[in-house]
Formats: C-alpha cells, structure tokens, sequence
C-alpha cells in the first residue's frame, strides 16, 4: 500500500465529519506500520478531539516507528483546550508525518511540520492534495478570508426558468434531485433566501434526511416584510436569522421620515407610524426567538457583501443560497458567490413572463458574463447537476 | 465476427452518406462469407445505386451463398429507375440477409424481406435496430408522417440566455461548439430561423466546412419583413425560402383593406398601398431567386404545422431551427420538434431584460411544461451539450 491509499483512507474518514466540525476543518488520521493500517480515526465535531489524537490513542504503543498520515496539517497552537497535537504526535514516537494540505489558517501554516522536522520526524505534505482542498474547500475560504463559503444553488429547467408567470415552482427537479439538496442542508452551516421565496414559497429550509441536523436559515429581506406566520419563522433552535436594513431615519420634518426602506427597488419617505410599525416587528421577532441582523445598505438592499462578513463573525463558515431570482442576481453582482450547483430538469417552461433563475439587470457586456471553471457534469435521477467555481 | 460486428460495419458506412441521401435513407451494405468481409459499399446520393447494389456488384459471383448485412430493408418496389434491390440480391445467390430494421417506408415495410423469403433465403431483421434507427432518425419521420424531423438547436447560457438586453449575442458558446453546429448545418436539409434573428444578427446560415454543402435557408417572416440587403439573401443556389401568410386581404371599403398582416402580435388594418409593396417585394425577391412560400396563418402568425407540411412536399426531410426566442417557443407551442440540441456554455447572463432561449407565453400549469426524453448530455469544448427528444 501507497502513501497516497493510505491517504485516500484518511481523507475518506475525514468526510465522515461532513456538516459537524464548522468551524474547524474536516480531518482524518491514518496511522500505518510495515503497510497496514494500526489505527484511524477522524474529527467529529468541533470542541471533540482532533483526529490524529483519536488515533494516536487507539494505537497506543504501537504508533512508535509508524507512519502517520494525516489529511490536514497538525496544529501546534496552544491557544485551544486540547494540548497541540504535534506535541503527542512527537511523544508517541511516529517517524514520518504525511499530509495532504498545509493548514490554511495562517496561525498554523508550515509551523506544524516544521516543528516535527525539528523533533527529527520526516515529514511530506502535498498528497492527494486536489482531493483534500475539495474537502476543506468551505473551511479553507472561511479561515482564510473570515468569509463563509457561498455555494449558489438553482434548481431549474433547461431553459433556465425557476417558476411560471403565476409563480408555480413545485418541483421543477425531480425526487432525487430535491433528496440531495437535503443532503447539502445537512452539510453547509447555513442555507439563505431572499424574502421574495419566504412570501411566493413560504419554505420552512429544513434538512429533511434521517440524522440530518438543520443549517441556519437567513432571510434576506431588506424592508422586514416577513409575514410573522412564516414556516421559516416556526423553528425555535435560535438558527432563524434576518438581514435587514437598519432604521436608521433622521426627522425630517414632523411626522415625516426618510429612510432606507425600499419600496419597489426606489428609496421613500416613510410615515413616523411605519417606521415605529417596523421597530415594534424587530421587538416580536426577538421575542419568537429571531435573530434580526442589521447590516448596511446598497443601492437600497442588504450589502450581501457585509452580510457576509457579519455571518463569518458567527462562524458561519458555509452558506448556500436557495434563491429566487432576484437574490440570486445580487448574490453573483456582489461577488460573494464560491461555487454554483445548477440542478437542471430535462424540461423547458418557456415564456417571456416566467421566472429566470437569474433576475436583476442584464449585463451591459456579453464578455462579463459570469464564467464558470472547473466545471463537473452529472445525472442526479433525470436531472443534470452542474458544479462550477466562479 | 458475429452478425452484429458485420451490421455495426454496414451502419458505420450508412453513416457516410449523412447529409447527402436526402431525401432517400442512409444504407450501409457488407456481404460476408465464412466470418470475412467480401464486399461493402453505401448509398452516397439520391438518384445513385443503392448500398446492396453497389456492394453486389463489387462482389460479383463471390456473392454466391455469402450472407448480405443491410442497416435497412431492401427495396422491392419497381417505381424507380433503378431495378429493385431483392431482385438482385436473389439473382446473386446470397444464402442470409440481415438487416436492422424494417423500411418504415410504408410502401416496402416487410415485403423485401417476405419475397427473399419466397425465394428461399434466410432472413433475419433487428441486429442493432437502435443504432440503424437513431442514424435515419429523420427518414423514418419523413417517410412516415411526410414532414421533416425538426431539431431545435439552442446556444445558451446556464441561466437559459441567448442575449444580452442590447442584443449582443456574440458569442456565448464556444468555438468547438459553434463548429459543430456547422457540421449539423452539413447534415441537415434545412435550417430555420425567424425574421427577427435576420434583422438582429443577420447571419448568412451556410455551412463552413470543408466539402460542406449549404442546407435550405427557411425564414419565417410572417409580414415579409426581411431587409433586401440580408446576407441570408445574398446565396443564389435557389435554396432560400421565406414562409409568409398569403396576402388576401378582401377589399372592406375604398382604399383601405384588412389582412393578415401583422403588427406587433395584432392583425391590423393596412393600406391598399402596404399591400401593393407587399406585392412588389415579393416579385423582387423572386427575382432574387428567392422561393416565397405562403403559408396559412395562425394567431396571426406563420402555422409552424402548416409549413412543416409543405416543406415536406418540397422532399425536405429535416429541419434545424436556429433561432430565436419568439420562434422556439412558437415550434415547441406547435408541436413540430422531435428533438432539442441544446448548446450550454458555462458562463451566467442574468437579467430580467436579457433574452431568454424560449420566448413566447409561460406556461399556465408547470405539470404542462416540455419533458425530454433519452437524454444524453457531453462536452463539445468547454460547453455542454444535451440531447434529448420530446
């Protein structure tokens, strides 16, 4: 056996922890003797041990003289509750350190290995290295940038359609294809939706797979319409957050308002009485358990590039946007999309008045259309899934 | 070599002859004895001797008690110039004919195979019938319906754009892609579009291929809008046709007529001096060499299902609509496309305003929209290609 099928073991187990270490890394450890594997583990959770002491505590004696493989770099930071794992690795004796990938996290980065070459263990990083960054790809983005990982993902037809005219959208994908967007809840910190979807779908964004946990639902709705009879609005697991614009309206004259409120895509005076209406809703909301996200305003919507800085602060370290059309468009103008799952339906709606799955502005340029990299095709039941990096 | 490697051999040179047996099929002929390949030939053009013939006749009395592979049902009808191909294979002494499928030419359909029968041959038929069918796809909806098997062939972008809100539609696909679309123009009879992709993009619709040939050019202008300076126009092979509504407007009162015209989707009243230009530039465009074909009308528009009909009775056996928006969704609302090439570059448009690839209405129930089948989908460059049948 290889170095690189025993890293392929490991990053295997790191995968395990898919949707339960944020805001760590997924990692799994593999320790091998005379080519067989002694012992493996991965992280589960974040506050739970890392994986290479998962491992190197069922090897026990054994792990002395072995290799250990390990898909993430080993931390040596002692800024956490559990002693820095370079440190056992060096007390059990193993001999030679493999990694997949440097740790991104500049506290770590190379200090970990070094610090192992220093303790005379030879160490190699860089195997199966494509397949471990996939792995990582929200956590690396999050730890580098402080900024979640944001997948776009549309589900339409081929012609690029998410509804009718009259806004019928159910199902435009099939089963399967529907079952593995529960699947991807199940995974990503966090899923958002434009207050458009929350009022035409009225969508509760739950993860609906046996043993699946629910992501953070945002709702994006600069002006806080949301009906407060909301499905999305029912969960009370304190993950339901609102982005909105802050009420922050100087008098302008008695009884009259300016604010950044929205009405119809245009800034508009409001009334003393609606401003007070929409301070009161913030009150009920916090009651029902919602957190209510101020953020800053542009050309009079949420800044989803802010957004995303504010949700980095709550270690959100993935998001994956559900739509509609309008959301989407900002969320590509903005610049803060990562990735883009389309799920396209072998089917065409048609129609000038039907809903496209990117609405806002046409481009003024063909040559800025937004390009796609790395793309990988394939059939999820009838439909087609694309996944593309921006 | 079995009977199915002989027939792959027989449908692989059929396959030669793409493009170019219109409005006849594609017929590969091998005749094999004693597990070898004798003689093997195929049907090249219209009017030329058929595969069988041309394969007998290079055998020569080696035919005697070989097996003949066919990828079609030979011909036993005697209202061609050419004498009927059972006859001669009899006369040969062939000893087993296999074909793949069936003529689907009402007038044949079984009876070659019965009269080898009579005379004492061994016949077998199906060895690789989907493979023999899929190749004469065209054919057997041409000789079956007597309409031509019309392709919709889309170049989009993932959100389902074909332009930007200007227009520019130049170009969202690849180049890789875009030759292969040239490469289909060399197979197909025909291509259409609509008159509003003459005036916006103005293309020349020939084949720019090496040894390529130029299908039939359909434009469909139900108000015989075409500029006179189209390069479309500009071809003087007689193979462009322009589909209008007849111009027989009955005379309501002095100087004033109404007619089928159209004026933005409405039937309008025109003057007696609109319709003497309408005249006059049909007799220039005859002039031009130009074929105009009128048609019945339909919502006030070209009657796609009307004209496929008469395309069928000018022998034209297949059509690739190219475009665009309006006219798409007009073909799938009509009911005339047997099979969707959708062209798919990796890259967003968006827009509310931008050009979707099916215009038209939405869709008044989703369950209604147009489902795909046998969909296969691969990469042509960096673009997608599906293609699925409805």
């Amino acid at each position: 056996m290889s170095d690189k099928t025993f890293m392929h073991k490991a990053i295997r187990l790191a995968a395990k922890g898919k949707g339960r270490t944020s805001p760590n890394p997924m990692v799994g450890a593999v320790i091998a003797k005379g080519g067989k594997i002694i012992a493996a583990d991965y992280h589960r959770k974040a506050g739970t041990p890392h994986a290479e002491a998962l491992a190197l505590n069922k090897a026990g004696k054994r792990a002395q003289g072995s290799t250990l493989y390990i898909s993430l770099e080993p931390c040596c930071h002692t800024d956490k509750k559990t002693p820095p794992c370079t440190k056992s690795i060096i007390a059990a004796g193993i001999k030679r350190v493999v990694v997949a990938i440097i740790d991104p996290n500049p506290k770590v980065s190379g200090r970990g290995l070094r610090e192992l070459q220093k303790a005379g263990i030879e160490t190699l990083s860089g195997i199966m290295e494509a397949e471990a960054r996939k792995l990582n790809e929200a956590f690396i983005k999050y730890i580098s940038e402080k900024r979640p990982f944001v997948i776009l993902k549309i589900a339409q037809s081929l012609d690029g359609k998410i509804a009718t005219a009259s806004g019928e959208s159910k199902w435009i994908t099939g089963e399967k294809a529907r079952e593995y967007v529960h699947k991807l809840r199940n995974e990503v910190d966090a899923v958002l939706v434009g207050i458009g979807t929350v009022k035409k779908d009225n969508p509760s964004l739950d993860c609906r797979i046996r043993k699946g946990r629910n992501p953070y639902r945002i709702i994006v709705d600069s002006n806080l319409q949301i009906p407060l009879d909301a499905k999305v609005l029912k969960h009370n697991d304190g993950k339901t957050i609102i982005a909105t614009i802050p009420p922050h309206p100087p008098l302008l004259k008695e009884g009259i308002i300016s604010s950044p409120f929205v009405k119809g895509g245009h800034r508009e005076i409001f009334s003393k009485k609606e401003c007070a209406d929409y301070h009161k809703k913030i009150d009920i909301l916090n009651d029902m358990g919602i957190r209510i996200l101020t953020v800053k305003e542009k050309d009079g919507k949420v800044d989803l590039k802010f957004l995303m800085k504010e949700l980095g602060k709550c270690e959100i370290t993935s998001v994956m946007i559900e739509g509609g059309s309008s959301i989407n468009a900002s969320a590509l103008a903005s610049g803060i999309v990562d990735k883009v799952l389309l799920f396209t339906a072998p089917k065409i709606i048609g129609g000038v008045d039907s809903i496209s799955s990117i609405g806002g502005k046409s481009l003024a340029l063909l040559q800025n259309a937004f390009k796609l990299k790395n793309n990988r095709v394939r059939k999820i039941g009838d439909d087609i899934l694309l996944e593309g990096y921006l």
